[in-house]
Parts: structure tokens; C-alpha cells; sequence
């Protein structure tokens, strides 16, 4: 990799002050407010380099939690044909949160909403035996869905990216399977994004499908009321030494068998039954969302594997999404502050900031580019803040930001030998030398 | 990084050997037979994982020249308002190439098939000071072009992957210098995946202005004839350390000074002038276009920054596109054989792949699945085709993919300690321990 530019003075990171009028929850106001994304239409954004930066890291994440349970990673294209949909049954169902395009041709398309009908499309071209099976084919992409009031940011954009996966299994006892290690994979992906997500009962909506679950992510301003088991909170990510190729129905069993429901779901009843000290009702953020919908769209697609007796089956099938945008989003409402955004150190946009207090004291600037070069030669990502404004704003702004770490360049520690450390989240400051400052951020 | 999955019996290459009738190019075919994508509408494809590797790699390969440079990512969205496009005036000149879309509320909108308008709107809502200059903006992002007839697979697609930048200068002096910079990165980008490409005279087009060079691969399927001196094609990229700080004009016009024009471009006066035994005749496939054109866009759009002295100015800008998703095509074009893709290293999407000849002996399949562990741990990344298919099959598969190195697991070579290794493109072979042959890959 070759280190992106890092000095502020250099940097594309437009800041303000002001809280825009139309922001109505925290997580669009820091991102205004950060300078991550400015929009351009009503739910269509501009991603800025702080906020691409955070989305890449959130993209990969995923990317390596969908390896590491054997997915294969492909990349469909935005505009489909909507012959397709009209196989599914979907193009009239889906009603006006599709976005509906005609070429020049005069041919209908569509931008994709979701990817059920395309990658059923692409594994009926290749896929006759059960031999190639199982297999799970995903991708992260930008979708489009024309929703009627886009509000909240990126939280409820229209253009948003997306990622989804799609399983192909023979039998429904072996799709079951597939829905079991994506269960257990996204559970590992957010937590490594520093989200406890938690599994609830949910709704099929329009995808379809008899099993599904939401992945919610707990926070004051979340848009649903859910209720849950507090053990389900106590309980950690089944963990990246997790053996995909086991037998995972227990992994799955004591997470689902604890009572959690999203509002719609809720059973009172149910709820009741689990200790009162126990219950947890809280409002909560959806980031995934995973579906088994068996043969939905592979019976009237006609996409069939032949069995080992000969005989041919439509496939069993399930989709998986993560909203990769709307996690932003949901990260930031669940990891703020009154000063600012709190960044969960793995998708963090930098590692550290540096501040370089009086950037025209020849000692200082010397002390602070020396500091820059080192922490970037100890492999961490640095923003190196050496431009000439007061301290109060540049504190202020680091603070806003929210990297996990800040070193602060000042004169009397350039004296001392010393420079400040200081630790975002509790708040704590340590005087050290640089190279215990280094070692500290990094054992983090 | 997480091991993508390697094992052929679990990967998704569907290998096909037919070639396709509405293929014209050898590209094209190449990239059906080879599973790299699927056709799934006119000029719109889905990327299969084999395809979707190199795409990535490209992709990131043109990123870190770009920040070498000091340009920075961002991400602008795939749709954008009418609005813009009015402003600027290219709206109606756009013509029927332009995908426009309208919404459930009745709003113009399109598919950007560039990005000006849309960066020029970022740029003016946050800079105003020539101090924040110059100030280079870059993203990687699908595009739509309507194209009348889409053709040449990926080559010439409706939906395709396009990497633009934008420069921002206070001063054409500066705004030069912000083009030489990305003269000189897009040369090492293209060096880097192992293509010889020649900057030529280019027309400005819809994108306007009055400097212009397009990068020209030469390839005999190309799709333009082009005339360049010998001398360019002798010259080597400026190289990885070269410093971008410095003043580039003469890395720039050592190469504008020897003559180099397409077709369109074309002076045969000029050529005639070249010693004769320079002149180079032949046909080109453009990967990369940049523009430098001035205030075209921000005089009519207000993006306006303060000067020293106090007085505001248009902004000077320029464009620089890399065709991403052409590039997997026009590599294809420059580098194949008689029996496949042979892929330059640094795009190629596994470093080695590893053939069982008999994954039934159990001799052999220890063997093979030792050194599938040997090479992997070696930081290689393998293809490892343990099907059940027969030898010549698989041979010709491999050779088809185009990996650069192919290790071969057979009885002889288990019996005596060895393996087979071949090189795809000199089609030498190798009988060589497994730590010679890992060592021999490492070093290429």
C-alpha cells in the first residue's frame, strides 16, 4: 500500500461547524459535520475521502468474513434487463421503489434494488449438477431503491451499497447449513467492526422465504423499538477460528434460542417469560439481514441442479445482505460522543492523529514531522494535522473526528523529551516518549 | 487478507470451450471461454470471480498510483441530478449516449458517464482559497454510456469501470503541472501491469479543452490505427521513485516531443519526418485519456477560489481517465497465445496454479496438497485444480486461465522428489524440488 496523503494542509477534509437544519439524528450530523460525505440529490451522496476511507475498511471486513466461510466474491452490474423480474413475479410487486430506466432502445431495466433474479440468472447459465453444490456467490455493490422521503443520511439513502450474498444448496437440510455459517459469519464481521449485533426473528418482507433474521445493532436513537434476552448481549462472536466446514446448528441454537424480536415480531407473551431481570427492550439499528427462501426463485427461473440418482431439482436458495453504507451510519450512532464520532479502532479512518501545536516553532514542527515519520514507519495510518490554526480548533476538530489515538507536538514536551498521548474514547492523557506513545497505540 | 477459495472443485470457473458466435474479438472470446464474465443484458456484464480479480487488482493498482501522486479518493455516486448537467450545458449536448432516468417524483436524474459537473459542485461547495490548491480528487466508479451498438466485450460496454481524477489549480502554469504529474503516474500505472503505453495527440472531444493525450497499448486487434516513433516505444516508464514534487516537464517532453497520433490526430507530414526506420505503424487500443481544460466547467459553474491578492478566479481544472474495466480486455488483446491468456504477473488473478495429475493416488494428492500448503504459506496465491478431470484437460484449461507459472503434481516427480513447473509464456519447463520451484515463482 502506498500511504495516502495524510497532512491536513494537504488533505481534502472539509469540516464545519454549523449543524445543518435537515439532519435529524447524530450520525448525519457528524458526517456533515466531518466533512465524510456531502449530498447531491435527495438519498444520493458523495462519499469524501474521511468517509470513503471508513467505507473501504467496513467493505473489507465484510469481504474477509464471506471468504473465510467459503463465499466467492463476484461483482454484478448496477443496471439489469427487467425480463428477469418478470420471471420472479417481482417487476410489478416491487412497485415504485424501483427505479425504472428505458435505453435508447427503448428496452426496460432497471437499477437493481437487490440480486436474487440476476445471480439465479448467472447460476442456471453454469451450474446442472449437485456436484458443484454448495456454493455461495457474493458481491458488494451500489444499489438504488426510490424511496418516497430518503432521510436519516446514509442510513436511509437511495443510492446505498450493499453487500449480498446468495447460497445454492441440493437439499433444504443443506441450505440450512449455508444460512448457519453466514449466521455465524456475520456475527464475526460486525464484531470486528466493534458492533454488538444481535440475531432477532424477522419478517421475510419482499424477498421471501420462511426463515430470517436481522442483525440489530443497539443504540438510543435506533429506528425500531426491539426486545431481546440480555444474555444475547453477554455472549460473545463465535470467533475467526471458527471451523466453517463444522457442523454449526449449535453455534446458531444458543444464540436463537433466546428470545429476541424486533418490534414486528414481538410476543409479548414470549417476552414475559424470560426473567425480569433479563429483558431488555432497547431500540435498535438494522445492519444485516440474512433470508432462507428455498426454491422462490429457482422454480420459476428454472434454475435446476440434477441430483446423483439423475433427477433434477430446482435449487435451494438464501440471500444475505449487509447495508456496507448504512453502517457507517450505524457505527457512528452507536460510537459517539458530545464532542464527536468515536471510532471502533478496526474501521477507524486513521490510526492516530497528530497535532503539531505551534507548527512555526522550528523545534516543534521538527519534533512533530519527526513523530509523522516514525509512526508511519511503525506501519500506522497517520493524520498529521501541522496546519497553523489555534490549538482550541485543531484539539476540537481531532476530537470531532474521532480517531482512537491522538499524539499532541507541543513545545514543553519537545523539551521534556516527551509527547502527549491521548486516548479518545476515556478521555486519558499520557506523557511519554514518543516511542512508548508508538508501542501504546499499537498493543491497542 | 483472508485465502480466497483455491480449490477448483470449489471455485465458480466456468471453463466453456466453445467460442461464442458474437464474440469478434479475441479478448472477448477469451473472457467467455475463460469464465471470466457473463453477458447479461447489451454491454453489461457480471464480473465471475476469475474476471473480478483482475478488475480488482487493476483497480488497485491504478489507486496507489494515483496517491503517489497525491491525488485523493473519494466516491462520487452513480447517479447524479439533471441539474448539474444544465448548468455546465452538456445536458442536452450529451445526446442519446446519455442514460437519464427519472424518478417516482418526477425529477430528471442520469447514469453519470463522467463526472465533471458532479466534482466541480464538491470542489465549489468547499473551496474558496487557492490555499487548499492544487487539489487533485479521484474515484473509481461504474459508468454508463448508452453506446448504439455496444460491442468488443468489456472493450466497448454500456456499463463499465472507469477511474477519473480531477485537478484543481489556481493558475494554467499550475494546472500543467497537475497534468504532468498524472502524465507521468498514468505511465507507471500502465508499466506495472506489464503494458508498453504510448501517450498520443488527442482529440478533446465532449469533454472540450485544448490539451489533450490519449495512452495508447498497441495490439494488433486494436481498434485504431496509430503512428508513433520507435524511439517511445524503446523509452521506459519514469519509475516508481520518481518525485512528484519536482517539476516534470522534462519527463513529459522528452516523450510529446517524438511524434505519436492516432488516426484522427494524424499529420503525415510530421510522420514522414521521422527517420524511416522509426516510423511505427500500427494499431492501438486507448486505456487512458486526460484532459487539461482550463474553466470550461468552472466559469459557467462559479466554482471560484480567492487569489493572494484578494480577487476571486474560475478555478483551472483537468480530467484524467483510466478505463478500469477495458483494461482487463485490452491486456487480454496485447498479451495471449495461440492456447489462451498468458497475463503479465501483476494482474494476474492467481500467481501459480497447481495441477494434481491424480488426485486418486493417494501419493500424488499428499503431495499436492502439501504443496498447495507449501505455496500458499509461501505468500503465493495458488489455483489448485484437484478435479478428477482428465491430465489433458486439465493442461489445456490451465494454459487457457493464462496464470504465469504452473506446478505439476504427477508419480514420476513424487517418486523422484520433484515437480513439474512450467512457464506459461515461454512454455519452458522445469523438473525442479517444490523449494526451487517456489523460490523460481518468488523471484519472477
Amino acid at each position: 500500500m502506498i500511504a495516502t496523503i495524510m497532512r491536513l494542509s494537504r488533505y481534502f477534509l472539509p469540516v464545519s461547524k454549523d449543524v445543518p437544519a435537515d439532519a435529524a439524528i447524530v450520525s448525519h450530523q457528524l458526517m456533515l459535520r466531518t466533512g465524510m460525505v456531502r449530498q447531491n440529490g435527495a438519498g444520493i451522496y458523495t462519499w469524501l475521502p474521511l468517509g470513503f476511507k471508513v467505507l473501504q475498511k467496513i467493505e473489507q471486513i465484510v469481504r474477509e468474513e464471506m471468504d473465510r466461510a467459503g463465499a466467492i466474491e463476484l461483482l454484478m452490474p448496477t443496471i439489469q434487463q427487467a425480463e428477469l423480474w418478470e420471471e420472479s413475479g417481482r417487476y410489478d410487486d416491487y412497485g415504485k421503489e424501483m427505479l425504472r430506466i428505458t435505453d435508447r432502445h427503448d428496452r426496460e431495466m432497471l437499477f437493481g434494488p437487490t440480486n436474487e433474479e440476476l445471480i439465479t440468472d448467472v447460476f442456471r447459465a453454469y451450474v446442472k449438477s449437485y456436484k458443484a453444490l454448495p456454493l455461495n456467490l457474493y458481491h458488494t455493490q451500489w444499489k438504488f431503491r426510490d424511496e418516497i422521503r430518503p432521510r436519516f443520511g446514509v442510513m436511509r439513502g437511495r443510492e446505498f451499497l450493499m453487500k449480498d450474498a446468495y447460497s445454492f444448496d441440493l437439499t433444504e437440510e443443506a441450505a440450512r447449513a449455508s444460512y448457519n455459517r453466514m449466521f455465524c459469519a456475520y456475527l464475526n464481521a460486525f464484531d470486528r467492526m466493534g458492533l454488538k449485533a444481535v440475531p432477532m426473528q424477522a419478517d421475510t418482507g419482499p424477498i421471501g422465504g420462511d426463515l430470517s433474521h436481522e442483525f440489530i445493532v443497539l443504540a438510543d436513537t435506533g429506528e425500531s423499538a426491539v426486545f431481546c434476552d440480555r444474555d444475547l448481549l453477554d455472549m460473545g462472536a463465535p470467533g475467526l477460528d471458527l471451523d466453517f466446514e463444522a457442523d454449526l446448528t449449535g453455534e446458531v441454537e444458543k444464540r436463537t434460542s433466546l428470545y429476541a424480536a424486533t418490534e414486528e415480531m414481538h410476543d409479548e407473551a414470549a417476552f414475559a417469560a424470560v426473567p425480569s431481570d433479563r429483558q431488555v427492550s432497547a431500540r435498535g439499528i438494522e445492519v444485516g439481514h440474512i433470508f432462507f427462501f428455498g426454491t422462490k426463485y429457482s422454480k420459476p427461473m428454472n434454475a435446476m441442479v440434477q441430483t446423483a440418482d439423475g433427477t433434477n431439482v430446482p435449487v435451494q436458495m438464501g440471500s444475505y445482505g449487509i447495508g456496507v453504507s448504512r453502517l457507517v451510519g450505524g457505527i457512528i450512532e452507536a460510537c459517539h460522543d458530545e464532542n464527536g464520532i468515536v471510532w471502533p479502532k478496526a474501521v477507524s479512518p486513521f490510526d492516530v492523529g497528530l497535532i503539531s501545536m505551534r507548527p512555526k516553532d522550528e523545534a516543534v514542527s521538527t519534533a512533530a514531522d519527526d513523530a509523522y515519520a516514525a509512526l508511519t514507519h511503525a506501519g500506522l495510518d497517520v493524520l498529521y494535522d501541522e496546519t497553523d490554526e489555534r490549538p482550541g480548533s485543531k484539539f476540537n476538530r481531532m476530537d470531532l473526528i474521532g480517531l482512537p489515538w491522538q499524539i499532541v507536538i507541543g513545545p514543553r514536551g519537545v523539551e521534556a523529551g516527551q509527547v502527549e498521548l491521548k486516548h479518545r474514547k476515556s478521555g486519558e492523557k499520557f506523557d511519554v516518549t514518543l516511542e512508548d506513545a508508538i508501542a501504546k497505540v499499537k498493543a491497542d
